[in-house]
C-alpha cells in the first residue's frame, strides 16, 4: 500500500465533522477505491478548547490557517468554513502552495469560481466543488461527465431545501407562509435570519454555478433575475392546485441559439412534472439535453453527511488524479461569454390572479386588454368573493413573451374594473 | 488542434445511428470538451446495400468486423450490435489490438463483464458500459464517481421501460395486462416477443451490473431472483392503490454486513416514494447510501438518442483519458466475492390477497396461522365477493423474513377456509 494522502480541513462545523466521520468510518472502502490510506492531518478551528461532539485527536486542531494550507503533510485542502473574501485569499495561498482544493462554498464559487479555477489550472492543481450545489446530489459530475456529450438546453432546479420545505407544508397543510416559516425555524429547517433562502439568493448562487458548467458559458450571479417566496399566499397555492399545478421555487436556466435566460422565482409546474413530486427539504435538478431528453437528479440538498459525501467524492477524484498524475489537467475548453436574452425572447406561460369588480362588462374589458397584448387564455377560473361586490379571476395564459406580459401587467393594475392584481407567477413544464 | 480520434462502430441500428448523428451534430461541443476532432472511421453493417435513414459516407461501411477492430485508424470501438458469444470474441480481439471499448450491451456485460474488464485493464485499455443500464441516465458514473466515497447499502431500480409503461397504463386506465401489452406492441413500446422484458430478465441483467458496481462485489446473473409482471391483475393494482401503494417492477439490491440480496419482482411502494412518480417508459434508479441518504437518478431508459448519449459520455471519457495518458489505469481495487443472504435474512413487508369462505370463524383461523408464523398485519381490507359465499381479504403485513413468509404461504393454500391465494407481492419503502 502506498503512502497516505494527507487532508487538511479549513473549518470544522457540521460538514467538516461529517468529512472526518466519513474518512474514519469508510476508511476501508476509501482505500479500496483510491489504493492508499487517507488521513486527516490538520483542522482549522476558531477555538481549540471548544467542546465537540466529534471525537478528534486534539493535536490535529489548529487556530492558524497557515498550519493547514502551508503544511507539507497536507496534499488536499477541504474548505468547509464558508465566507468569501478572506476564504478566497486562503485558497489562493493554498493553490500557490500546490495544494489541491475541494470546496463546499457556493457563495465563493458563484462570485470567484472562474478566477480560482484558472489559478488552479495554472498551478497544476485540482479544484472541485460538487458540494456547493444541491448537497448530496452528484449533479456537477452528472453535467460534466454523465451528460458530457450532449447539448444541455434547459435546467430547472429545486436547489434550496428551506423554501421547498415551506412550500410543501403550505401546500399540503393549507397553512400560511408566516406560520410555516416559524415552525421551520423551530425545527431547524430555516435559519433565524431566513432572508438568503426565502428571497431566492441562495438558489441564485447555485443556478449561476450550474448554468456556467452546464452551458460552458460564464454566467454571473448578477445575470440571475431573482424573486423569493415571501409573498406567496396560501390562496395562490390553493388555486394553483385546483388548476392542476404545484408551486415550487424554481431556478430556471435556458439557452436558445447561444442566448441565455436565468432566473429564480416561484413557478407553477403541472402535477405530473417530475419536479412536482420533490417534497419537503429535498432538492432535485431537472436537466433537458437535446439528445438525452428529460433527466432528473434527486436527493438531499443539505445536511452534514450528504454535503460531506459530495465533498468526499471530490476528494476521491483528486486522489485518483494524483495517482494517475493528471491533476489540474483539464481538457475542457474555455468558457464562452454568455449573452442574456432580452424580454422579447423570454417565452413562458403565466398564472395571474386578479380581484375584479363583479358587474357586467368587467370580463369583456379584461379580455380585450389581454387580446391587445396578444396574451391568450389556456385556463380560467372565476369565483365570487364572499360579502363583497367582487370576484376573483385566475388565469393561466398560453405562452407569451415577457415584454408583452409586463406591459399587460402594468396596464391591468390601472383598469377601473380591476380592484387589485393579487399575484402572478411563471408557469413551466406545460405546452 | 490535435489529430482526430478515430471511432469504429460495430453495428448501425438505432443506437449506432444515434451515435453517428451526435458525433456530427455536436462536433463543435465535442471538440470543446476533448480538445480534438472526433471522426467515425468504420462502421460494421450486415448489408452495405440496405437503405438507411441516416446519411453516411458509404465508404465507411463494411461487412467485415476485422476492418473495424483491426483498422489502424480506429482508436475506439463502440459496440452497439448486441449478441453475446460472437460479440465477446470480437471485443477480445479488439482489446488485443489495443482498442478502447465502449459498449451498450447489457447481456454481454451481465455475463462476461468481469472477464472483459480484466482483459481491458491488462491491455491498458478502457472499457466503459454506461449505456448498458438505464439508457440516458448516467447511473454508472453516479455510482462510481458521484457517490464514490459513500457505502451504498440499497438500490431500487425501475430499469425496464416496457414493463413500467404497461404497469402505468394498467394502473391509470384500469385496463388488463393483455389489453395494455397488445397496445404497447402496436405502439412499439413492447417487442413482438416481450418475454425478456415482461418476465424480468432484462431488468435482472441490469441489476446484476448495478449491484456489481455499487457494492464492488461480483454479483452473477444467476444470483438474481426474478419474477415478471405477466400475472399482475388489474384487481391487484386497484386494491394496492386503495391501500396507498403503487405497483412497479422493482429491481432490488441490498446489502447488510457484507451479505447481499438481489431480486426483480413486482413490488408495492407507498404513493409518496420517489419511484412511485416514475411513469410510462421512464426509468429511475433510487440509491441509498449510508452517508448521503436517499438519492434518485431519473431519465429515459431506452431510445436511440438517450442510449447513444450515454455511449457518447463514455467516448468522451475514453478520449479524455487518451489525452491524459491514463487509459485502463483503474485505481479501483478488485471485486469481493458476494455472499447471498439466506431466506431468514431477507426482511420485507408483503401484500397478500386471498379469496376466503365467508362464514364465522374464517378470520380467526387465518389470523392464528399468521400468528403461528410470526407475521403481523399492518393493514387489512375485507370485501364481499358479489354473488358468492366468499370474501376477498387483502393484507399488508409488517416486516417478516422470507422463510416465514414462504412457510405461511404454503400453509395458507391448504386451509379449508381459503378458496385461493389470488396474489402476493413484496412491499418496499415503508416502515
Amino acid at each position: 500500500m502506498d503512502r497516505a494522502v494527507g487532508v487538511g480541513l479549513l473549518g470544522f462545523g457540521t460538514v467538516g465533522g461529517g468529512v472526518v466521520e466519513i474518512i474514519e468510518r469508510h476508511q476501508q472502502e476509501l482505500q479500496h477505491k483510491v489504493g492508499c490510506p487517507v488521513e486527516v492531518k490538520k483542522v482549522l478551528v476558531r477555538d481549540k478548547k471548544k467542546d465537540r461532539s466529534i471525537v478528534i485527536d486534539e493535536h490535529l486542531l489548529t487556530e492558524q490557517a497557515d498550519e493547514v494550507i502551508s503544511s507539507p503533510d497536507v496534499d488536499i485542502v477541504m474548505e468547509v468554513m464558508g465566507g468569501i473574501e478572506e476564504t478566497k485569499k486562503l485558497l489562493i495561498k493554498a493553490l500557490n502552495n500546490k495544494k489541491h482544493i475541494v470546496t463546499a462554498n457556493k457563495d465563493l464559487m458563484a462570485l470567484h469560481g472562474a478566477e480560482l479555477l484558472q489559478l488552479a489550472s495554472d498551478k497544476g492543481c485540482d479544484l472541485f466543488y460538487e458540494a456547493s450545489v444541491a448537497g448530496g446530489i452528484p449533479i456537477l459530475k452528472g453535467l460534466s461527465d454523465g451528460l458530457s456529450a450532449d447539448r444541455i438546453t434547459k435546467m430547472m432546479g429545486i436547489v434550496n431545501g428551506t423554501t421547498n420545505y415551506i412550500l410543501t407544508k403550505m401546500s399540503h397543510e393549507g397553512r400560511s407562509y408566516d406560520e410555516v416559516l416559524q415552525q421551520a425555524q423551530e425545527l431547524g429547517f430555516a435559519e433565524s435570519d431566513p432572508t438568503a433562502d426565502v428571497e431566492g439568493l441562495d438558489a441564485a448562487r447555485k443556478m449561476a454555478i450550474l448554468a456556467t458548467l452546464g452551458f460552458s458559458s460564464k454566467v454571473e450571479l448578477d445575470d440571475v433575475s431573482v424573486k423569493g417566496i415571501s409573498n406567496v399566499s396560501d390562496a395562490d397555492l390553493y388555486y394553483s392546485h385546483q388548476l392542476g399545478y404545484t408551486m415550487k421555487l424554481i431556478g430556471l436556466a435556458k439557452r436558445d441559439e447561444g442566448r441565455i435566460e436565468i432566473s429564480v422565482q416561484p413557478t407553477l409546474l403541472p402535477h405530473q412534472h417530475p419536479l412536482s413530486s420533490v417534497h419537503n427539504e429535498y432538492n432535485a435538478v431537472y436537466v433537458y439535453g437535446e439528445a438525452v431528453g428529460e433527466t432528473m437528479f434527486y436527493g438531499p440538498g443539505a445536511g452534514a453527511l450528504p454535503t460531506a459525501t459530495a465533498a468526499m467524492s471530490d476528494l476521491v477524484q483528486v486522489i485518483r488524479n494524483m495517482r494517475l498524475g493528471v491533476n489540474g489537467k483539464s481538457v475542457q475548453g474555455p468558457l464562452t461569454k454568455s449573452v442574456l436574452k432580452d424580454d422579447q425572447e423570454i417565452e413562458s406561460q403565466y398564472f395571474i390572479r386578479l380581484k375584479v369588480v363583479d358587474r357586467a362588462g368587467t370580463f369583456s374589458t379584461i379580455t380585450s386588454l389581454f387580446a391587445e397584448y396578444e396574451v391568450s387564455f389556456e385556463k380560467l377560473l372565476q369565483l365570487p368573493v364572499d360579502g363583497e361586490a367582487a370576484a376573483e379571476v385566475i388565469i393561466i395564459t398560453h405562452k407569451t413573451n415577457k415584454a408583452n406580459y409586463q406591459l399587460l401587467m402594468n396596464t391591468l393594475e390601472e383598469l377601473a374594473v380591476v380592484h387589485s392584481v393579487e399575484s402572478s407567477y411563471r408557469v413551466e413544464g406545460g405546452q
